[in-house]
């Protein structure tokens, strides 16, 4: 099997243990439940293929990109799917307390977080690195210069290195301003705010290739953004 | 000074203060900062007044809601604005190392995030409180039944009870999914999401008036939900 | 019933209703479940009594440290007690993934905290808020200064008012050092470190007597130390 | 250089880093300072050695171990020791306000957590992974069996994989139980506790050698757990 028949497989075992392993089996048939149906409780998440081939980025190796994806995304994936199914059970238990289901809540929020800046995350890689003079010009209109944006965009990189975390570059809908923001882990974030350029700092981002080196990665990352997808999302 | 008078300055009197407070005295006039300027770093936010009469609530004091936006989206938005100079002062400092960084970077977000949802929670307040079909209609698409939607928003806020926290009715733009979630505090919380409905579960919002009776302060949240602006979200 | 007696009552329900809400009533017989017996998952907590009579403090009413005790203090028992029941159910049900459990375990912890932390805080009131010159050069040989350790503490304090949270002292074993901490609410913390002097920072330590005058309920806290226990911790 | 006197000469020249790259650069000599000394202040932590052989450890390389303890570490150790200084600065600052303040407490609290949790993890590892009787009895005595306390501490690391975070069994002072521990970060934990056996869950234990596979690096780690000195914290 060579490397792009392997990742078709892949995905789609990948695809359909994300089904088998959704909440279904988790629930039982109480006729109660069946006021708990609709996206809210029984969204199936499928995994979103990369938009990029994995044996191509600059310094990112192909394997940990693909573990990258298969595990940390896809596990994620398989975890929300199998949450739904916990909520529903907890929700319609008279005897589940409140924090009980507070701390589903919580892994669902994890997860969530989770799948949609791993999406975001792909979906900005596989390019050149080279901002055109487009894209630098909206984004030094925020920040003063494009550098002074790289800048904040790598120290809150580099103060995440060795943790868990996210730097995200978005757009705050509320407060009208393109900011970048630093995320604890996936469950921390700012609501409404476009995603614009997000950069995973959890340690499985880089720690296969570049062990503790965090600002290496960094380095390599910005060598893959790709900037006409960001421009894009402006 | 009359209720209305009296509110009214407490309101010019805030914006004043909110900008004095701002970040600008704590810049230094050094050359390089003149790289960090832009909304990302300067942006001072102004206080958006209340949507409804403070006295006119039902079962939320005036004295309650008036702190409440007074002092806890007030202070939220004062330390915000002081927050950007501290950044681009630490952001200039050649020695101050990215854990430094990232700890103002929380406290911002932690403070972006008050701001936000305070104000879609001031915002979703003063109605009748009685969701029409069509917008029951709607959640129930996602949610199987719109009771189904309530029980699980009202679970979240009862596990919040006693802490700090947000419930939140919010559509996912990644997901694609209208849904429920628990939020730890300000700075937790979904990318990527409209806020439709927003509870604030911190205890300011309801302990001068209920103590820790945080049942009741739900009740009487619901009793005062502006469904018409919800479904202007929706 | 006057105050003396009702809280009698209360106390004697409380302890009751400790015990019955406890998580004996979520465990099925299950008999792979005689494995998973022991303190770990079957311990009972009961609540310490105030060591103090709740209407003696200076700045705190009665109504506030009761409700406090009984309701936040209590609840923490009541939701501790519950939860090790279903982690009993969760750990024996083969079809249960990690995180389901690790969702249980971060309400545990959080639970555990809260009720560690709120009898450290009581543990520490009711004294005269007048530190003997010993204690004070105890401190001050971490600190400084007696004032300098003060100064500290109260902008910990500060900083987390209109939130949630704690300010503690606490002699750190690993480091061999008194220092102050700031945690972010009951499942913050150090590990390996003995809380000296304790103070609640949630909003239920002082919304109902102060609103949002965070600043004020610090100073009543501080007329009320037990200054007496708090060298007998040291 | 041997890999032996390679170790000693990155010991030796780390521990010189760890002092220069404290925080008393950060200070100025202003004198009100002079009042926030001792060691709160100006502790400057220094790193204990490992308590084996990096290269003796079953399925956990020598690269790994040597990485985890100068990078990770080392790393915290050099970031708390010059967080000290950064605080004496913002406490003597009268334009600081309390949320920058407690900005940085957050990151010693991190930085704290991360050193005392390494120094018990490294603490308890170089041992031949088998508990004997006395220990294994000691155990079963909190949690039914001694399989019964292994399944629930697995359960929390596998909880844990691909994010951060540590599985702790620990012995709470204040409830007298010894029970196990979920810790999302450096930062989460239960006060008044004693490390009895510490599993770290960060990436930065495992990614290098299993990538992805959490699960197989917690087998490694129970190979080598030694057993002699948690019965020693017991």
């Amino acid at each position: 099997m060579n490397i792009s028949s392997r990742r078709g497989f892949i995905k789609t075992a990948a695809a359909a243990s994300f089904v088998a392993a959704s909440g279904a089996g988790a629930r039982t048939a109480a006729a109660e439940e069946k006021t708990t149906t609709g996206p809210a409780f029984d969204h199936l998440h499928s995994p979103a293929p990369l938009p990029f081939d994995a044996k191509n980025l600059r310094g990112l190796s192909e394997k940990l990109i693909q573990s990258h994806w298969e595990n940390n995304y896809g596990g994620a994936i398989k975890a929300l799917n199998a949450l739904r199914g916990r909520l529903v059970q907890a929700l319609n238990d008279p005897t589940s307390p409140p924090y009980v289901y507070t701390g589903l809540k919580r892994e669902q929020l994890l997860r969530t977080g989770s799948v949609v800046l791993h999406e975001a995350y792909f979906g900005n890689l596989g390019g050149s690195g080279k901002p055109d003079a487009d894209v630098r010009t909206r984004i030094a209109g925020s920040f003063g210069t494009f550098d002074a944006w790289e800048s904040e965009f790598r120290k809150i990189g580099q103060g995440l290195g060795g943790g868990s975390g996210w730097a995200v570059l978005g757009f705050n809908r509320r407060l009208k301003v393109l900011e970048n923001y630093w995320m604890a882990d996936h469950a921390t974030g700012p609501i409404d705010t476009t995603p614009v350029l997000v950069m995973d700092m959890y340690e499985h981002a880089y720690a296969m290739d570049y062990g503790a080196a965090a600002a290496k990665y960094i380095d390599a990352y910005f060598a893959n953004i790709n900037w006409e997808l960001v421009a894009s999302r402006l």
